[in-house]
């Protein structure tokens, strides 16, 4: 089952629901309002969603077109955003340029960070630079979207706590994380608002593609129409969803419609491409005479694209499709 | 104006409107169901809410006594739970005893974090102690919940964007902190589940006391009975919240039920007290020539409490009253 929430005014839009062969869609509201209320009474709004998609592919209810500027991010408000940073690769190459090694605890302590999560943008959603010296990046990840989660969950007993999983963008003004992590309390300013994709889909739609907590997909990203990543998804995550979420609920409990993202998909073998600039940067300073970077950040007109497909080719969250507008310059 | 949330089996609880002593209140769900949802249409919930409040004040709705067993936190959910740390002299204690100066730049440039905001307690909540090595540790701290902000809103702007003011307590896991803070993205399991006093109050509540995007009130901390702080919140808040609210809009916007915390409130003279025993700690090692604190972090059967007081001695917030509660150790 696909969800994706269409623009109607409202601050959490209207839940609809979308057709298998991802084109269409109709509304769901008569179902629950919007997606956080499905999320909040999941038990009971589950089996009437699947229902009514019955009846929908059985073309017993009319249905409008797909259009990516009519719909939100699944959830355009969230109670909580977690993200991790489980491609390993990722945070080994960026090291590497500053002439780090990765330390060893990495590998057994799972990294995240809380972010902002009262903003999130939908998939044509504009980006917008207001300093193009913030150097901002994109981030394509995988999260999934969770009902109530009781503290000290454990790995074991985490999966079932997954409702939905989601593609987004995570948009980083590079140049400001450095001075912000050096005062010691995580992100805040270099993460602005995450965009995501417009379909958030049950486990079951990726089949034999969600396992070992995972998805083993293929998430293709385009930078003005150009491919610069073609990546796998499943392998090189090094902590699963739910290895991370026994880390998230240590300490805490959940409500219903939080997210938790995987970090930046990053694949070794850099025939795969990218899934965020500051690698390419990377690869490019490790590999010149004079240590520069020479791939820019982004800049206004640029238009960045991500799509995530299964192995029968089917695009499974739908496209995120958003372009970087100048935004006129914040004084300091 | 003060509101507080009702305990009604639902996720978000019922708006109430508090009688001016504080002693009694009435549902107010008729006007907004609960108080996101009255955040949501400030502009035209608050007039009808103050239209309900006089009708109150002139004794023609009923009214039921407060009871904190029946209240939880006035946002049992929140979109955004943003804290700051503005009481400079509460860092600057805690790296002298590390031997360490206040950076220069913690004069000009706020230091906040996001706050996990899912799940946030009731003033009589039990605080949940799975293992007493954490270092559990409390926060006495005034906060702001906002409307809608727009990215790039500037101090001298920032002011009619505060809806409520409210009292918290900041749970901390003393023992989590170092080692969270060092793998560099901030604060996670070490800040579990925040508690809030039953009432979030209109800024004109303060009356004279709200200047300057400061309170400038008395907090009083009960452990055990004991009064251990008896601190001003206005005169050592370093940026105000008017400047934290500049720095965190600087490259994102914010929806409506946004909460942005001081940090712990904190004043030079020793003689206020502390409003977190980590403070205290510090004191006991600066002070010690074996350099060992002697005050122990939170066990289980202690109790926390609470009070912010205003010029004519009304308990502005009502009463955080918490019980600290062993709930089994969780496995690593």
């Amino acid at each position: 089952m696909r969800l994706a929430t269409l623009r109607d005014g409202t601050r959490d839009g209207r839940l609809s629901l979308v057709r298998r062969d991802g084109t269409r869609l109709a509304d769901a509201s008569h179902i629950a309002r919007n997606l956080q209320a499905a999320l909040d009474a999941w038990g009971t709004v589950e089996p009437r969603l699947r229902e009514m998609e019955a009846e929908m592919e059985a073309g017993r209810i009319a249905t409008d077109p797909v259009d990516l500027e009519r719909l939100q991010a699944p959830l355009p408000r969230a109670y909580e955003w977690i993200d991790g940073s489980t491609y390993l690769n990722h945070a080994r190459l960026v090291r590497k340029a500053r002439g780090a090694e990765l330390p060893a605890s990495f590998e057994t302590d799972p990294l995240v960070y809380q972010g902002g999560s009262g903003v999130l943008l939908g998939p044509a959603d504009d980006i917008l630079l207001h300093d193009p010296l913030m150097g901002l990046d994109f981030e394509g990840e995988i999260a999934v979207i969770l009902g109530d989660v009781p503290m000290g969950t454990r790995a074991a007993d985490a999966l079932p706590h997954v409702r939905l999983i989601a593609l987004l963008n995570d948009v980083t003004l590079r140049n400001l994380v450095p001075p912000e992590l050096a005062k010691g309390f995580g992100f805040f300013q270099s993460k602005p608002a995450t965009a995501f994709a417009p379909f958030a889909v049950t486990p079951d739609e990726l089949g034999a593609a969600w396992h070992d907590g995972r998805a083993w997909l293929q998430m293709k990203i385009w930078l003005n129409d150009r491919l610069v990543g073609d990546l796998e998804t499943g392998q090189e995550m090094h902590f699963s969803f739910a290895q991370l979420l026994e880390h998230v609920a240590h300490t805490r409990a959940f409500t219903a419609g939080t997210i938790i993202g995987s970090g930046t998909v990053s694949n070794a073998d850099p025939t795969h491409g990218i899934s965020c600039l500051v690698e390419r940067r990377t690869l490019e300073v490790l590999a010149s005479a004079d240590r520069q970077p020479k791939t820019p950040f982004l800049r206004a007109g640029d238009r960045v694209a991500m799509e995530v497909f299964d192995a029968q080719a089917r695009s499974l969250f739908g496209r995120i499709e958003q372009k970087v507008v100048a935004a006129g310059r914040l004084a300091d």
